[in-house]
Order: structure tokens, then sequence, then C-alpha cells
């Protein structure tokens, strides 16, 4: 017997007690990256500076002209759009706030091995395209169809598993206007960049980065349910490796702080001068509107309430908060809470599962004042 | 005594044999990034693949009709100048290659705990800006005057040293036209983006990283050799910590490959089918221009020549190369190796000092190729 494509993964694994990041980690670290935290002052996040994380390679398309987007499965009049067909639709243009599944991830003892995300795979953008349930509607969902696959042009291998990315969403979902689904061919009012999905992508408003489907290519509706590895393997809250587990959906509540003050390069503490600082930052949730953020001051002690901004008509988007602190000289961890109209709010000790997903423990910023600046 | 700004720095150090990375290192890598290496593809990377590499935060720059740049120190007429002035100068248009001097850090054995890049930390950008001769030529630099230094707007600690970053050119360097220096306003045809310095940078071709001030706002002359933190202290090669050490400045030659086939996720082992595979990537040297471009198939044990495209008149920046591989099934591990005009080339045995600077050690691709596919 040869050796098989298979065998150049590795199984999941995790990381053993004091075990630091691996070759593999940062070679997955140093390709994809997050928001650099004082980037969260810009309510959309210029597009180099959101998350991005590709899971094989970023397709080469040399010959946007030639690019297709094919919709067919279970429907009475299949689909085949170039892009310039696709730009005819009425569109529509979303303000969204991405997160990737996985942020927070390298923070968990034990810490699961894969892209290793401290809490900044975040950000913000507003999205322009045609509604899913538009295209849908056009090629006639017949009855009897429960899933909506979608087949990125991205391509690899992950956990033996040979594959194009492909995710699914129920109908309802694909088909609903709450949130609305959308083909997004435009990033803050400009091509897709390469890394975000040129020419086409999926946006699904709330849910987590794996549904976001990138360099989508095939829209295909089923009447089975989808069980694809990014479906039923990869994304899906375990503690051990038997269970077959719950999917990983929709966002849950997060707060960041704009780090204050400046920091020191290799530690990022943040030196602040004493006096009146206020402190700014964002939250989020993509399972309610967020309804409060409280700050605390001396690591999660004690928590008082930030002033929330309203959402500015942007249901999906990030709100902006503030906090007046008074700073004393000394050394401190700031921290912030989001909470959502659902009763959701962060944990304040880890929660933890296998895959490392939808883990959104309150974040915490050490601050160091000095007596004197 | 109280602790002191100071205390927020670690001193330098090296990994111990066998130590994994540690989540200071991961926290710049997460910020920071690499270029996806399958993006050496495009001649002009796009903004947000290029590597950016921040030491302390990206500065806020809310009003850039406030923005000044000065020019003062030992010349005869100051310069105060706004945006808009600037924009008025005649401008030049240069694509350059530009490379973190600390490409291929995370590679060595010992590791120097900084920012952990494997090789990826390059792109590539056409430069809109004003010569800095043509600012100093009418600034009118005194007799007496050695070198030039750059302040920018990015503030923070390092080892100890609160400090805004700040870099030096030797005179001759600042007023040379070859390289020509630019103060630039413009990345590939749009206004600089924050991380990329909005709205003023130095560009100095062929020189590492380190010499690109970001966020440029003062610029002055000395008639003594600037000893700042980043000129003397850090950025300077060195075997033990005693040395004085010599200065990092002009880029050593390096070629990447476009990983060919596609990826594991976690690995990031190739797989390629067998037949033939036209191979490409890129080639670059600061100190001469790129005269041969060798690739291996068998992990170093052979070299062959590979075809080298002209410079396109881009003496600055990468030049692409092409190989032809009959791929057969098995492993192999590639790589190519960079020579230029000064004689210069890629070692194949690693070079190493205690900053990890100017590392050029060959790449290796490790590759699957399966007997079907």
């Amino acid at each position: 017997m040869g050796r098989r494509i298979a065998d150049v993964s590795a199984p999941a694994r995790l990381a053993a007690a004091g075990e630091g990041l691996g070759q593999d980690e940062l070679a997955l670290a140093a390709r994809n990256h997050g928001l650099p935290l004082e980037a969260l002052r810009y309510d959309v996040t210029p597009p180099g500076l959101h998350y991005t994380l590709t899971h094989y390679d970023i397709p080469h398309v040399p010959d946007e002209a030639g690019w297709r987007l094919t919709v067919g499965g279970r429907v009475r009049h299949p689909l085949d759009l170039t892009l310039a067909r696709l730009r005819t639709y009425p569109e529509v243009t979303t303000r969204v706030t991405l997160e990737c599944a996985g942020n927070g991830r390298a923070l968990l003892t034990p810490r699961p091995v894969s892209q290793p995300w401290l809490v900044e795979a975040v950000g913000t953008a507003d999205w322009t395209g045609v509604p899913l349930r538009t295209l849908l509607r056009e090629a006639g969902v017949e009855s009897g169809a429960v899933d909506v696959v979608f087949t990125g042009a991205d391509h690899g291998v992950e956990r033996g598993v040979e594959q194009d990315y492909r995710r699914s969403l129920p109908l309802g979902v694909a088909t609903g206007d709450d949130p609305e689904v959308l083909v997004a061919h435009t990033m803050n009012g400009a091509p897709l960049p390469p890394q975000h999905g040129s020419p086409l992508r999926l946006v699904v408003p709330g849910w987590y980065g794996m549904a976001q489907v990138k360099w989508l290519r095939d829209i295909t509706v089923l009447d089975a349910p989808f069980t694809g590895f990014q479906q039923s393997v990869a994304y899906r809250l375990r503690q051990t490796p038997e269970e077959t587990g719950e999917p990983v959906t929709l966002i849950a509540p997060r707060a960041l702080l704009v780090p204050p003050g400046f920091p020191d390069f290799m530690s990022r503490t943040r030196v602040v001068a004493p006096g009146s600082v206020t402190l700014t930052g964002r939250a989020w949730s993509g399972r309610a509107p967020v309804t409060a953020v409280e700050v605390s001051t001396d690591d999660g002690r004690s928590w008082r309430p930030a002033a929330l901004e309203p959402d500015h008509g942007h249901r999906w988007a990030w709100r902006r908060w503030s906090f007046v602190w008074p700073a004393v000289p000394g050394d401190h961890v700031l921290s912030a809470r989001a909470h959502d109209a659902s009763g959701n709010a962060q944990p304040t000790e880890q929660p933890w599962n296998r895959g490392g997903f939808a883990n959104n423990l309150v974040q915490r910023v050490p601050v160091f004042c000095p007596d004197v600046v």
C-alpha cells in the first residue's frame, strides 16, 4: 500500500499541559490574521484589518468573466449566472460583524490544536449583494427541500478528507428575511478582495464565520440533511471525540475593549497615565440585540454599566460602548462583558469544547498605571 | 520605589530547546501577518495581503488635515508641511518589495523570542510620493550633517525604553538617487491604509522593513550619528548580547515558491498530482539585482536553474521565475535559491544571530505526490 492523500493529515488533538504553540499553529497564525484591537475604533473595518481565516489556499481567479454561480439540486429552474448577470438583480447593503467560530481558542486549557486565535478574530464591513432568497425564489425550490449547500472554490485536505470547502444552511435560514442572507460581490463599496472571497461570497448575518462561504461557485438544494465534513465533523460542540455534538451556528455575545494607553512591544501590556480615562470598545451578538455592556477594572471582581450607543440602524453590526475609568497608579486588569436581549451573557469562567468553538470568555487587558508619566 | 514603566518589558531572550511559541509571540502573530504564499502570484500585492509589522499600535489619525510633516535639525530652512502642500511637489511612483528584517526568525534554533515569522513577511506595492532628496534640498542641509532621523507617530515601550518609533539613514542614502527614498502618501494608487502608515510613510527601496518608517511626522538632520533604540539596541547583527554588532541594512537575496497543488489545513503539506508541474515564485535582493534562481526538488541535494523573467523596469521589485518539475509519486521537498549580481546567494545552512535578522535560509516546501489523484 502506498501512502495516500489522507496521510498528509494528522488527527485532531489537544495540546498537552504547558505545551507551547507548534509550527503548524504558527503557520496558520502567520497566514491568517485578526483585527489589531486598536482598530475596534473604526465603525467599519478597513479591509486589510478585518480578520481573515482561509482553510486552504486563496483560489486563483484570473478570469472573472468566466466565473459562474450555479443554483441547482431540488429546484425547478436551475440557474447558471455570470457576475454580470448577478449584478442586474436588485442589491442590498448590510453592515455585518463577522467573527471566527474559533475566536478565543488559544486561551483555552487544554488548547485545541488549530488556528490559534486569542480574541481578535472579528471585523465589520458593509456587504453588498443579491439576497439569497431572491435567487432561490427564481430557481423555484421544490417541496421536500431541507438544506441548502454552498460550495466554495477553495480546495484542500482536512483530517484526511479531500474537499472543496462546503457548508449548508437550513432552508428556513436560506430563504428567510431576518437575517437576510446575501450573495455578496462588494465589500465597503469595492469588489471583494481576494482574501474575502473574490468574486462572490455568502454573508449570513449573525452566524459565525464558517457559514460565510467565500469564493462561492455553487448553491445546491437538498432534500436530506447535508452531512459534509465542515457540517458533521468540524464545527460541532463536543466534549469527547465520540459525540455527535451540537452544530456551531449563531455568534455568542462578546465585548472587546480598545486597549487604552500605549503598549509594550513584546508583552502587549498597556501603560496608561493616571486620571480620567475614557474606555471604549464594541459589543455584538448574533443571537439577539446587545442590551448592556458592563466593565470591570479589577479583574472581574466588580462590574459597572457602560454607556451603550444605539445601533444606528445596523442590527447585525457591533455597537460602540464607553466607560469613564478614574485610573489610579498600580496594576489593573480591564474587562468588558456583553449581554443580549435573549438573556445570553459572556461567561466569567472558561467554557470549553474540543474544537474551541463559540468561546466568549470575557477579555482580560492588563494595564500598568505608573505614578508619573 | 514604585513600579516603573520600564518594568512592563521583559529582557530580550532566546527560547529554550524545544520550547513552543508563547502567548506573547502569538499575540504578535495574530495582530501582524505575512503574505499567504499563494499571493506570490500577484505582481503587486493587494494591500490586505501585504505583510505588516507594527511595533506598537496603529496610530489614530482622526484629522488628516491637521497632520504635519516637519523637517528640521541641521537645515537652513526648516519645513512644516501639510498633506495638501506635500501633494504639490512632483511625485514619483516606484514598485518596491518590502521584507521584514525578522523574516525567518521562527525557524531559527535557538529561536529569538520576538515577532515569529516563518518565511512570509514580504509584499510588493507601487508606492507614490515625494522624493526625500527634494525635501532635504529645499530645507538646505548644513555642512557637517551625517544622519537623518525619521520619527513615526507610533508610541510604546520596548525592552524598557519608552519611545516614538524612530530610525535614521546616513545622509548619503537619504539624499541619494539610487535608490531614491520616497515620502509616500499613496499605495497602489490609493491613500495609504492605516496599517501601512496613513497618511505618510518612508519607503527606502532595497532596505529591510525597519527603515520604512510609517506614520511619518518628523525628519531631523543630525551632525552626529543617531543612537536611538531602534538603531543602536534593536536591529543589530550580534552573536552575543555584549557586542555592538553590525547594523541591519539592505535586504539579502531570497526566493520563494508559490506552493503547488493544494494544502492540508493543519500541516500545510502540499498534495500535487504526478506529471509535469510548472513551479513559479519570486526572487528579490536589496543588495544587487537578482541574476539567477536555482530550484531543488530533492531537499537541497541537487539544484537546477529556473527561468528568470526580466525585471520589466522594476529594479526594486521581486522578479518572477518558473521551473518545470516532472513530479513523480512520493514525498519531496521543494526549494528555490536566489543569487544576485554582487555574488550574494541564499545559504543552505542556517545563519544565526540573536535578533533573528536578515535570515535568508532557503525555503523548504514539503510536497506529497500520490500515485493517483
